[in-house]
């Protein structure tokens, strides 16, 4: 039976995972990525890691190769650059030195880049050529696919739509120090800030008024809502409403059939979805009204950054 | 010989002209569009146009297609839809329609979109596969390569960047009512409009307090830049920063090598162009400065629409 590796490099932690031709994740595991500060340290862990599963699965799977999904990845360098939540610093030659561990065809991709090939061919973006996936967790990412390709860019960093300036300038600093970027507002962490703003903004009575910025949840957030808690509810139309101005410039760019959500923030569910899309058909151009969908990702949330990092391989076996 | 039909419809003037397959454009005239409100009438002019051109050429041409370019065209539907400085109205069929008229190989396309496949036939962007053309006329629009294709969308609208809002929905109305669109700001009509803001805003003297929106052009612009008018110098510098910011932003979508600009505005020179190299580079993300080239088209400007819309038949024939 062919299979594929799927390797999710996160700032916590880091999946493996064997996926077959459906994009079933049939074995999986994980390690802490911050025990391993060290680059070749954890190159030897992610080996050890990647033979365990292997064997695990024992000999009836023939390996068709390795894909990796990381954040500030370039698939055209095969590196890791300034990857601001990783501790391994400056541009890391990552595919290399994996290669001299694994012999086996190997690709590397921004992980939303990936989630987007993992959305094309198991997800919610099937047979569609022109989408945009969105990753709205710490921070806002995309993976761009027009023309029934992904969009690397020059140098392989398309996508990167967080530190997209929405103010002419004037606004929120990114983790970047991009002032006004998108993903100050539009993620997980951007609507904890709102909420902070929502409170400096009005007196009205609210929860939030006893709950500190580090102590605040997304779960908190949309359990306040349904309780009609009005700083809850002020900060999901705020976040919303930028949100969807953010996809209707998008749309301007590629004109995507769908965008395809995913990440923290969509757990919200109707919190953030209800306004967000009646802002974004507000909105968007004339031109565009009525031909581009909201979708959430069609992925099961727990081993869709494994599939999604798999699909890098399995999109060159498919015809 | 072979030869392409290159056809360039305008708001003002339909330009046709006869290209080879080094983009040069041997023989070319042109009529006016508005004489012909009525779509039929307009059809069999063009038809007469390009028969009276071929005949002209002699028999030594061998016509390989016709390709055109006009504003709001879908590559996708061979239409022309709600294009606000033409005369026919809604959704046009127009390739259908011109079609039974000449048969010859024909294609469509978004203006800007045809100027990015001669930039990348004839003209400054040769060899390149991730770039940008933008036209900087009475609106501001734009044509996306990417992985050495062009970006159509979903529809074949993409790329209608002078409609991308740059200030979360508070600022000057483009054409199509969008609030804060960059077109409003960035064009030809966009600098205009900003020396009445500047007019709006400072006390100082200058020679535009004597000089009508209507009476204002382009060079009288340049020219009292040139002179240290300082309504001219504030506003080219405002317009460079926001071309500026939206150029950055266009970047982290599909990481061009280049931005390659044409386009009445263009011709205000290093009145634009040093503001806009300065601003670029400051605005840019860390991981794609110094990678970002802004280059002037390569195109000969009178003939450069034609040469774009015949690189539409001459891209097939490349091998």
């Amino acid at each position: 039976m062919d299979i594929v590796l799927g390797v999710d490099i996160g700032g916590t932690k880091t999946k493996v995972g064997l996926v077959d031709a459906d994009g079933r994740c049939l074995e999986k595991t994980f390690f802490r990525t911050k025990e391993y500060p060290n680059l070749d340290d954890y190159i030897e862990k992610l080996q050890e890691t990647c033979d365990d599963l292997l064997q695990k699965g024992g000999q009836d799977f023939k390996v068709l190769g390795c894909g990796i999904g990381a954040p500030n990845a370039s698939s055209k360098n095969g590196t890791i650059e300034n990857a601001s939540n990783l501790l391994w610093k400056g541009t890391v030659p990552f595919l290399s030195k994996f290669k001299e561990k694994i012999d086996l065809p190997m690709r590397i991709m921004n992980d939303a880049s990936a989630a987007a090939l993992g959305e094309m061919l198991f997800g919610s973006a099937k047979n569609m050529t022109d989408f945009i996936a969105i990753t709205l967790g710490t921070g806002f990412g995309a993976g761009i696919v027009a023309n029934g390709q992904l969009i690397d860019g020059y140098d392989g960093f398309a996508g990167e739509l967080g530190h997209v300036d929405m103010t002419m300038g004037d606004g929120r600093l990114t983790g970047l120090g991009v002032k006004g970027g998108l993903e100050a507002y539009v993620s997980a962490t951007g609507l904890k800030r709102t909420i902070m703003y929502m409170l400096s903004k009005y007196l009205v009575d609210s929860r939030f008024r006893s709950i500190a910025f580090n102590d605040l949840h997304g779960e908190d957030i949309s359990q306040a809502a349904e309780e009609g808690d009005p700083i809850a509810l002020m900060s999901f139309d705020y976040t919303a409403k930028i949100m969807a101005q953010a996809l209707a410039n998008f749309t301007a760019f590629t004109q995507p059939e769908a965008f395809i959500l995913m990440g923290g923030l969509t757990n919200s569910g109707k919190w953030i979805m209800d306004p967000l899309e009646k802002y974004f058909n507000e909105f968007l151009l004339e031109i565009y009204r009525g031909k581009v969908k909201l979708l959430m990702s069609g992925m099961e949330g727990k081993t869709a950054a494994i599939c999604g990092a798999a699909a890098l391989i399995w999109e060159q076996h498919k015809s």
